[in-house]
């Protein structure tokens, strides 16, 4: 017996041990349990069934004074959306469930379900259902989603092996650089690249497109969407996969936002940009010899594409080499209980 | 524009507007948007998926110092399999988020989880993802589920037609009977009934194995799960039906924990059994010469049975009929925004 808090022990100790629990109720008809961006189903008639859910709660992922309902009705939608992209998949159903104080608005009530009615539509997705509860606490929207996979386009957080080529699409740290902006109270109307920045962290996209392209190369070896931050979510991938990491920090696509902001605030944009979360990019690896090929795939959706950051190596180690050779510290994963209230705690 | 709480405009209203929102999302392949106990989706191979959400909150829908974690659990947990049941369907997969206190311990949160495990397995289904966030408030639980229902199996809440008869499974009151004497501080000492009708309110069953014995007749024409009560239910059946109910009230079945504690209590165990939610049993309704096939169907299953309450009518109408064919006044409903944050209002 452990009566410690959550805080004490840690969100990661806690989430191993519901996982292990669940494991306990996985038949033979369900192709990957908890752990993965989403779970995954074979219900026997060719194509595999995703499902996956993502909570959203004020204070926490979210505050009133700088995001609007709507827009965090939508990002609890996208954030389900990238999950169902992170497997290759395509997006079919959603149900959310709101809870919310009873002297909430209805205008702010509508406005989230507005949000989440947006994404939904924007990316083919129906709301096919939810649930409005009263809460003495903070507003919380959880949103649950299902999608469809072909088997041969299904892309797991395991199946890197040595040698693999590392690779993410666009470019990382708009959405930490919005987060650090918003924190640190610079005035959006210092410029555009500061409302992008802003927009990027209250307006993600999911990469639907884009992973369908990777995933229907049938070339990519391992896949997932970076919400937490490459620092925190390229260690996961490894783990799942059994192996370790090269990244060349040189090679990481930094966004210009990220540049801006970290510039203006003296802070370093390399660092900002692999710490912080919710950028929705993929991160993927495939063997050197079918980089050329995934480019193509991600070149026909237009201006989209895929950077090589590094290699994927037999040795459980992640490290982040700097142009001069050096490792680059990895800053700490985010935990959701542990550290201030704030809506993305990127140290 | 309306800026008013939603206390004050009301849960219904509020629901009808995300519905409405929701609406313009709905492709030809969902069968069923908002509304029914589960949202059905058409696949195009044969079975509809069934997908739904429920989401219980801390001193909205338990209060620790009435429920044990595994309780709370577990009943987050049914309340979503019996959703699944009331289509006619079997449930296949669940996700559950939780949002937590950093201050919750562990072991409390690992015995939701345990909870959760335990319905889910007791009744076939798999437990294959959550999230776990931190939150300021209360802890809240959400699940979403999915199971699969054969298209001649579907039942929805509309397709009641007049003429029919209107059937319950089971008996009535036993979990509102637990609600009241915990409220009530009656001692479980009191008595094995006192024990099982507080056990009824906390460890409530999905009927699974009910519906899909009502289910496989094809003779049933709409049925929905009694989770808010007869009272608040019913009229919800006949409005997406289009039609209206007599029930009479010597019919209905009651628990006999109900008419114990209602005794004990100074009330009236039949207005605590209508008014009263969380007995889970199936309100359903068939052409009367199909209620012979439907009974065999369910002693099939053992000491299961549905008693014929009433009949459905043509005029828009709800009306409760006691003995001496005088009309009962039904109960108000339960609005998770509206009056004392306490287990369950069933006033």
């Amino acid at each position: 017996m452990d009566n410690r808090p959550i805080k004490d022990v840690g969100e990661n100790r806690v989430v191993s041990r519901f996982r292990a629990l669940a494991s306990g109720t996985l038949g033979s008809e369900i192709v990957v349990g908890p752990g993965d961006d989403a779970a995954v189903i074979n219900p026997g008639q060719g194509r595999l069934l995703l499902l996956t859910c993502d909570m959203m709660v004020q204070d926490v992922h979210f505050r009133w004074e700088w995001a609007s309902p709507h827009q965090v009705g939508w990002k609890a939608m996208v954030q389900n959306l990238s999950d169902i992209a992170a497997m290759g998949g395509e997006p079919t159903a959603a149900v959310a469930s709101l809870a919310a104080p009873g002297d909430l608005s209805e205008e702010v009530a509508a406005g989230i379900a507005e949000g989440l009615v947006a994404a939904a539509s924007r990316y083919g997705t129906a709301l096919v259902g939810g649930d409005l509860v009263g809460s003495p606490g903070p507003v919380a929207v959880d949103v649950a989603i299902m999608g469809w996979v072909e088997r041969e386009r299904l892309l797991l957080r395991r199946g890197a092996g040595p040698g693999d080529a590392l690779l993410v699409t666009g470019h990382l740290g708009a959405a930490a650089a919005g987060l650090a902006a918003r924190e640190q109270r610079l005035e959006e109307a210092e410029g555009s690249l500061l409302g992008e920045a802003i927009r990027a962290h209250h307006e993600p996209h999911p990469r639907l497109a884009e992973a369908r392209a990777i995933a229907s190369t049938a070339k990519a070896t391992a896949m997932m969407d970076l919400s937490d931050g490459l620092a925190d979510d390229l260690p996961r991938l490894c783990q799942q996969s059994g192996v370790g990491a090269h990244v060349r920090s040189e090679k990481i696509p930094l966004a210009r936002e990220c540049s801006l902001v970290a510039s203006r605030l003296g802070l370093n944009d390399l660092r900002m940009a692999v710490s912080g979360g919710e950028d929705y990019e993929l991160l993927f690896t495939a063997p050197p010899g079918a980089v050329g090929e995934i480019q193509a795939a991600l070149s026909d959706l237009g201006d989209r594409r895929a950077t090589v950051i590094g290699e994927i190596v037999e040795e459980e180690e992640v490290i982040v080499l700097d142009a001069d050779g050096g490792e680059m510290a990895l800053g700490k994963g985010f935990d959701h209980f542990a550290g201030p209230a704030t809506e993305r705690n990127d140290d």
